[in-house]
């Protein structure tokens, strides 16, 4: 005995999704008979479309329904800035806070060669060329601070040496509201390192 | 700037699931472009038939395609004995152990008062009627140790005292393969109490 084919259905596809165990795919399975009819059937539409409705954006491989992403089609925003991040998700972080009005790049991936991530394995080429193609003038690194951001940052500051345009990284330091004891000792390193006139 | 549509919804799809909130929605939701399209299908499919595919077994009230679940359909089973659960998913775990041969009873809930959950909210007279038109020589209450547990034990227990049944409870004690220094003293009240001669 088991629980009915819909159910036994429903816990395997909810055991696809990263993070989610026998235990919790159960719980959501049956939780499924509790939530409103109207809600289950948009999430059912939602699913079987989300592969084919959502593209990447030609220019700069952000998430979007259309060739380009809502972003790239604003008209409002500083077209000579390109800030280059990991994955859509930090994107959309850039956009909560909201003070910056440039443009992006999603590399969709960070150089690890011991994980077998090339530099051909991301989207740089692409970076590349739109720096060849568009008037960039400044680019923004803003990519998390492990071995694999790092040499990323390196990667791409080196191939665009001889290009007219300016290479910044994001600043790391200690974070707001954090007490200073609980600083590893990297972090500060590099707060001290970075350190920056007040006067 | 947000997500694209399709993301935003599924995003908000999976904040109705239990103990889903913003952050693990947003990565389930960005998580299924990398599923399988048959997977994404199926999952879709069963979502969308779900509620109305799975109904109640007229007898026991465990999860079912059909009028009777695949228990009360067994033929090999004990029909003179009903172990009573809270839920389905007691139902699945006592299959999982797979010594009992007899039939269940869903409750769907335990009285608690202090929730508002009275004896009429949860199926109980189901119970009582079953008791009157089956031939049911044992009851066997499986319900968790706490207080709303014991009290609708007690409750049921009452209810049954002029029935010709006997009514059993499942032994509270000490788990087996865990270290007696980590058992609460409650449980080595009842483990003394309910202890049973060796010889």
């Amino acid at each position: 005995m088991n629980y009915p084919r819909t159910i036994k259905d429903l816990i395997e596809c909810f055991k696809k999704l990263p993070g989610i165990g026998e235990k919790t795919a159960e719980r959501l399975a049956l939780s499924t008979l509790e939530i409103d009819s109207e809600v289950l059937d948009l999430f059912s539409e939602t699913l079987k479309n989300v592969k084919t409705k959502i593209k990447r954006c030609n220019k700069c491989n952000n998430l979007s329904e259309e060739d380009l992403c809502e972003i790239c089609k604003m008209t409002n925003r500083d077209v000579n800035t390109i800030c280059v991040v990991e994955d859509v998700k930090n994107v959309m972080i850039f956009e909560k806070v909201g003070t910056y009005r440039g443009l992006y790049h999603v590399l969709d991936g960070l150089i690890s060669p011991l994980d077998g991530i090339n530099p051909s394995d991301i989207n740089i080429s692409s970076l590349i060329e739109r720096i060849k193609k568009e008037d960039i003038k400044e680019i923004i690194l803003a990519l998390k601070p492990s071995i694999e951001g790092e040499t990323t940052s390196l990667y791409i500051s080196k191939l665009l040496e001889k290009e007219d345009v300016k290479i910044t990284k994001i600043a790391h330091g200690i974070p707001i509201g954090v007490d200073m004891e609980y600083i590893d000792t990297l972090t500060l390193e590099m707060a001290l390192e970075d350190r920056k006139s007040v006067s």
